[in-house]
């Protein structure tokens, strides 16, 4: 059987990678979402398991010596981990594994899984995003500066990844992301079971 | 200006490449069709510059010397070649283009531009190619043989190309082949001015 496929998606912090993964799980059955491990408290509404594993910071920090994480950040004081074993195992079962996770992360992914397929998702403008964190009337203007200057930075990441989504619309992303994956399971390398079968007579 | 996309369909003799070509020209109003010169005599129906030039022996021969064809075949004592200018132009003005060669033509195109993206179009099966052909009963049980043991050899070319298409149905085929063009486009190595127009705020 063929090893399945990693998907990272990735992009700068309000590009909206979290609200496509999201919808592109909602509209599909044949995909895996990786669940993050994290030791910050779970919020309102947020399940064990669904939405994180809420560990302990000491529980982290062991299964950061026991190299358990694919990759992990700490973030404003919380860390952030993706655990390895539960990812490497669905991939061994050949299915498609989604992680959605940022820059930093999505770098370290590549050193150790050259082979995945990295999504950088971008917003169409730097002014659309600046609308978009305005809107949600959270943060002072000199945040909103800093972060808008960032993403500029963030931005000079996308030639490490393979492939660029613009997020213009949500459908419009997700759909785009969802043809990435199709087409990348018609690799010819990742085919050369079906070829052989046609040769076969399998088919 | 980005340069346009070098798409190579091809395949085994039989899996139906020129009839995905068509549907999907049909379908597209985005891609350019490479039209090939040939020696050969127009068939009944056959436009001059749409469906081929039709050039002579001598013609063919002067162009060859002065390495006006991309790539070139003698196939049942005619010539067929596929004319530089025309396809470097369109690549030129950003332009998709599309060639539909045989394997062959295909590798030697591979030569010269491994930029383009190269889609190999496979029958399901063994079985059905030679239904499809006796269906058409032009040929003797021993000439049906011959090219499917032919289509068996050439499938193992498959991992010289970037895609593997089975040509199921066509609509479905045609359908995977217009999805690699549009993710192709993303690519972040095609996407570097627009990367450039987000930071700068010319989206």
């Amino acid at each position: 059987m063929n090893k399945g496929l990693l998907v990272i998606i990735s992009g700068p912090s309000g590009a909206g990678k979290g609200t496509i993964c999201k919808r592109l799980m909602e509209i599909s059955d044949d995909l895996e979402l990786s669940v993050s491990a994290t030791t910050r408290m779970p919020r309102t509404g947020e399940i064990e398991g669904k939405n994180y594993y809420f560990i302990s910071e000491g529980e982290f920090s062991k299964r950061i010596e026991n190299s358990e994480f694919l990759e992990y950040a700490n973030v404003y004081d919380n860390y952030y981990g993706t655990p390895k074993t539960k990812v490497l195992d669905k991939l061994r079962e050949g299915k498609t594994v989604i992680l959605e996770i940022d820059i930093q992360g999505a770098l370290k992914v590549k050193n150790t899984h050259p082979d995945g397929v990295f999504i950088f998702i971008v917003p169409p403008s730097i002014r659309e995003l600046q609308s978009r964190i305005i809107n949600r009337a959270t943060d002072t203007m000199e945040v909103i500066e800093r972060r808008m200057q960032c993403t500029k930075e963030e931005l000079d990441y996308a030639p490490e990844y393979d492939y660029v989504v613009v997020n213009d619309s949500l459908e419009s992303a997700v759909s785009k992301v969802r043809s990435i994956i199709d087409v990348e399971k018609m690799k010819s390398h990742r085919n050369i079971d079906l070829i052989q079968g046609i040769k076969e007579e399998r088919a």
